[in-house]
């Protein structure tokens, strides 16, 4: 079987996966009997391109890690992510455009075109889970294609995937984790007496928080990603907005020191749980002790416990490999094993 | 569609199985139009009962419950496990009577004799897995059924399933985990400065240390673990014996002392690595540091740490909870989850 393969959105991630696809291609076809082309891409500032019977993915790299444009490869004229989508006659689009978390868009836009056009649909963008999830389940099925999402909440550390076929028929009673990797590198050079904002600063020179940190000190990351789980796992939409994050630049140095005195720490706790027909969500920095199995979750680790009503304190952690890359590859694993799962 | 099933072994393990079925019953018909039988119960002193047109289940419990015979439920004489399966008509068998480590049996032979009928089989058992992975999961699939066996290595715990499902086309380079939660008490104890002995009564007096309690602290259980992990998880085989382990006998108070004041542990550590086409295996204690995702593993708590190519140490917990009940529940989900999996 032959998949067409539409890239929307062509930055770090997008490119990694290209590159995992390209050097797992061997396995998919001696296990799967799957083979696969690049049909369509769009890119953020270098431009689109697509070609039904297979663009030169190798070129395509090349020209956009060179800053110059890919639309010399295009064999039709195509101006935007959606002239791709309806052009690249794909099989699957992997939808990895920047995105409104206010709003889920264009993201959303790109997912249902492709739904529409029976196409199957793989993101990491959290933002069309958050304002999306319900209607894209459906219309998927309607088409008999799937909506996927595994790289969303920690990395492309397998999360939904676990929950999804490795807990059948359990009831998710309750999560606890920490899903932002920058306040939790934050909050651990403050155990070791950095002052805030050049804990901050630390953190935005390798790359891990923006200029404006906001969106990780505030923990509206956290609660989107809370969101997520959320509007997924318990089949239940929610915002961030409804989760109200509290960040973390409440956390001084002196209550930091009282609590590595007593044996504890602060770590930007993301919790969701089910209390009657309801769910109750928050993100807020809170006390954890050595017994939490958040406590151990240090400097860009991050992870999540679930407790269901058969399996209790069942955890994933994604630990921080110091001097080793993950960043980009695990996302790019999380769409890739989405991909696989879907077509195997 | 309708499944009959036969309990081989029928202990506290099997005996939470079927209560855990029964408790799922509705769950099981309206999401995937599933229902079930029992036909077949072999228990290990209170004698042997089949019925192809289901055995009362409740029943059943009560008796073995109250150390009474179940045979008077049988509608046909059966005198042993061989028996029950040949008679039992059954679709699906759990495996999970007493087993001899060093040989699998004699669950190796129950389990063939049921795929060779066509059933399903699985066990929560490392022997079979251990000694006839290979031959059995030939057997199932010649047959055009499944070998599985989730509950054999951290309780009930997705393990298997996680890598099997969540992990496509990953390439594992290695793994490293706490297996044996009775020499995790006992570090753990010493830790807080009980002497060896005493650590060791208690962990026979909570139930999870045998009387003779040289299987876990010699480091055979964590063996039979890591072998039957490597034996799946890379279609290798490995006893026990070529893990070769060495237990906790040898670490003394003064070493743990010494060890806490560096801010280390000793901990029984199980790993392997693929090391070009050959497995290096090993279970001994380590010390091992507070950047470990072992480091924080205490009492009870066991769990696994895997390297893949692609999601570099990606760790499952098993959290010990103060006062919840895991133990058999949590196995018997195992079992059920296979079963769910089997037949979704």
């Amino acid at each position: 079987m032959h998949y067409k393969l539409a890239l929307i959105g062509f930055g770090n991630v997008a490119r990694s996966l290209a590159k995992l696809l390209i050097r797992k291609q061997d396995l998919l076809k001696s296990k799967y009997d799957v083979t696969f082309s690049f049909t369509g891409i769009s890119t953020g500032s270098h431009g689109y391109a697509v070609n039904p019977n297979g663009l030169d993915i190798q070129k395509a790299l090349e020209l956009v890690e060179s800053k110059q444009s890919i639309s010399a490869l295009s064999v039709l004229e195509v101006n935007s992510s959606l002239d791709v989508i309806n052009n690249s006659q794909a099989d699957v689009i992997f939808e990895n455009s920047p995105v409104n978390t206010q709003t889920g868009q264009p993201a959303l836009d790109h997912i249902r075109s492709a739904l529409k056009l029976g196409m199957h649909a793989i993101t990491a963008n959290k933002g069309p889970v958050v304002h999306g999830y319900g209607e894209l389940t459906v219309l998927a099925a309607s088409m008999g294609k799937m909506f996927r999402h595994e790289s969303t909440v920690l990395g492309g550390a397998p999360v939904f995937s676990v929950m999804r076929e490795a807990f059948p028929l359990a009831e998710l009673e309750s999560f606890k984790g920490i899903f932002n990797a920058t306040t939790n590198v934050i909050l651990s050079l403050m155990e070791n007496g950095e002052a805030y904002d050049d804990a901050v600063k630390y953190a935005q020179s390798i790359g891990l928080a923006e200029t404006d940190p906001t969106n990780d000190v505030d923990g509206w990351d956290a609660a989107i990603k809370v969101a997520a789980l959320v509007t997924v796992l318990w089949d239940t939409p929610m915002t961030p907005q409804q989760v109200n994050p509290t960040g973390i630049r409440g956390i001084t140095p002196e209550m930091i020191a009282r609590a590595k005195a007593d044996g504890k720490r602060y770590k930007l706790v993301c919790s969701a749980e089910k209390v009657g027909n309801k769910i109750e969500a928050s993100v807020s920095p809170q006390l954890v002790d050595s017994t939490s199995p958040l406590y151990g979750m240090m400097n860009s680790s991050t992870g999540i416990t679930f407790r269901t009503d058969t399996i209790l304190d069942y955890s994933i952690v994604l630990s921080e490999k110091p001097g080793m890359k993950g960043g980009p590859v695990e996302t790019a694993y999380g769409l890739f094993a989405d991909f696989v799962n879907i077509v195997k």
